[in-house]
């Protein structure tokens, strides 16, 4: 048996088995399914690089075992196990001894990369959201989180704090979109609600483009900590005001030309939506806009992959939550009040945005 | 903002973010870094699946969301977002309100299918090994499993007993190969040594396949149960003997024709491997050979990928082992006294054969 001929068969079977829906395998083959039961493995590989700082390393010249294994402070059987599995998902690159960052690596894993993007893997690696998948099958059958009653809505849940503090990088892509399409360049007189604020980042991003913009943010006390520290980094901090509370209950006022539902909606049903939304539409002026960042699949519910996977991460972690199609978002804002709805899909990016009009 | 461009950007979006080595991105994306740290959500909706039986529930004829979830108990709600992640996964399709089985999950997913493997899910799923992954930095640091001491190697582990019976479906291809290999249809006399037989599959379908070999099987004795009930299933109990105990203590004789090693020498460093290849050796008469089964990677170690990946499954539950590349086999096999290794990777499997020559 010539191994050239069996090096060839395999990578023609390494296509097959990574073949997805549209280049379906010729024959069944239970690679695809052994690779998915191990594939929360891949999981801890990305987080135990993060937590190690592989990717720093190695970016910065680090680029052998030995090297890596010693700023990590780790063994070096740990460490060139680590890496290979890295290359093999094709995070980094392996030539001969050496092992390079793959284009995605430099931009978000490395720490000195302005878009660094590592400290998601706190928010979306927390233990309590790991937990909750160990029994989806409880989750599936009462058709919501089995974490808790309330999963990760429960009131002044810490994991939001988590998610302001560890979640803003990933989300400073979508807050320029957002700050874009309401025209915060234009400049002019501007209130705007932002609801469930996080980090504050869709907020402080709209009052760094309009210096006349003035920024409400409604969160718990914890959280609006950290959404106060990002306004104070920007700068805005003089047009920047908070609500502490639950988006439900506070008393938010009216008159505002700009209300962000970011990331918030699909944590609920469609009647909590549509009861929030109600107040919403009361608290806009007229004229005014609500402007909904979200996970939009198309109405088969499986396209496109990065929006309509969502679903699932909400299966997990709420009792009621989904990925909502445009024509369930669409008759939640008219059941509201609102007169129309438009969604755009910004270029390279999993969400999508609903401008909701008064 | 028409929709279909952007629906159509959206689907251009889709083969980028799953662009593999071969294709890669032209502009960084943090899509596929999000997409593994809730890789771990895929294993547990393939779980959850498995454990509802949603693929015999489809093979079936049950294709709503409705049928479906009434056969498994669950909430609507619940399965369909389970069906919808599995077709974005790629293992069921979706036709408007119908679901059916891909080829991968009609044949090994469908509990009515003779290679139904799903009962795998007990084993590379068991909660210790799950555990093993939460803190996969840990055992980067240290060099090997931050499970116990001994990780899944420790004597009289129960795990193996699990993997005896819930493996041997995942086995069936490779044990026909096996018995292929060693000429078992061509019959004749023939003493085989089956070390940690697991399932005992590997000497079952030898003893099948030659109504003259014998076969010797050592395990511990728990494990051995499954053994032997496997080998009265396939009507070979009176060819089959055991001997329990570890195999690097237990007295297990000589004058063996064949010798299996079936995935257990990843298990151990190479010293070893080295100690048990050397009694292995003693223990073939002339003209014996030991019949290795491994995942193989090429001296790269990262390719082929299905093989590759195996080092992280030793990172993370044994001290010591690794997937091993055919140099070092054969190195420890020459070792240990061996004249000759000769590597074999059947068509469409992961794992590569070693037939080593006393």
């Amino acid at each position: 048996m010539g191994t050239i001929a069996t090096v060839r068969q395999s990578s023609k079977r390494k296509s097959r088995a990574r073949g997805t829906k549209g280049s379906p395998a010729t024959q069944p083959n239970p690679m695809r399914i052994f690779q998915t039961l191990n594939a929360f493995q891949q999981t801890a590989a990305m987080r135990a690089a993060i937590e190690l700082d592989v990717f720093t390393a190695i970016g910065e010249g680090q680029t052998t075992v030995a090297e890596i294994a010693q700023r990590a402070g780790a063994v070096e059987r740990g460490i060139r196990i680590l890496c290979d599995n890295l290359t093999l998902m094709g995070f980094l690159t392996k030539n001969s001894a050496h092992y390079g960052l793959a284009p995605d690596a430099a931009m978000f894993l490395d720490r000195r990369s302005p878009a660094y993007m590592g400290s998601a893997v706190r928010f979306l690696n927390a233990p309590e959201i790991l937990r909750a998948y160990d029994n989806l099958t409880e989750a599936v059958r009462k058709g919501g989180t089995a974490m808790s009653e309330e999963g990760t809505i429960s009131p002044e849940n810490p994991i939001w704090v988590e998610f302001a503090r560890s979640m803003a990088p990933l989300m400073m892509m979508p807050a320029e979109a957002i700050a874009q399409i309401v025209g915060a360049d234009a400049g002019g007189k501007c209130r705007v609600l932002d609801i469930a604020a996080g980090h504050g980042l869709f907020g402080v991003t709209i009052a760094r483009h309009n210096p006349q913009a003035e920024i409400v943010a409604l969160d718990w006390p914890a959280v609006l900590e950290v959404a106060k520290e990002n306004a104070r980094k920007a700068g805005v901090e003089g047009r920047y005001s908070t609500i502490t509370g639950n988006a439900f209950e506070a008393d938010f006022g009216g008159g505002f030309d700009i209300v962000l539902l970011t990331n918030f909606l699909h944590h609920f049903d469609i009647p909590t939506c549509e009861s929030l939304l109600k107040k919403v539409h009361a608290g806009l002026a007229p004229g005014g806009r609500a402007v909904t960042l979200e996970f939009v699949p198309n109405d088969d519910r499986v396209s496109p992959p990065e929006a309509a996977f969502f679903s699932l991460i909400m299966l997990g972690s709420t009792p009621h939550g989904d990925a909502y199609t445009f024509a369930e978002y669409d008759r939640m804002f008219r059941n509201a009040g609102f007169t129309r709805n438009e969604v755009i899909r910004p270029p390279d990016a999993p969400e999508s945005v609903i401008l909701s009009f008064k």
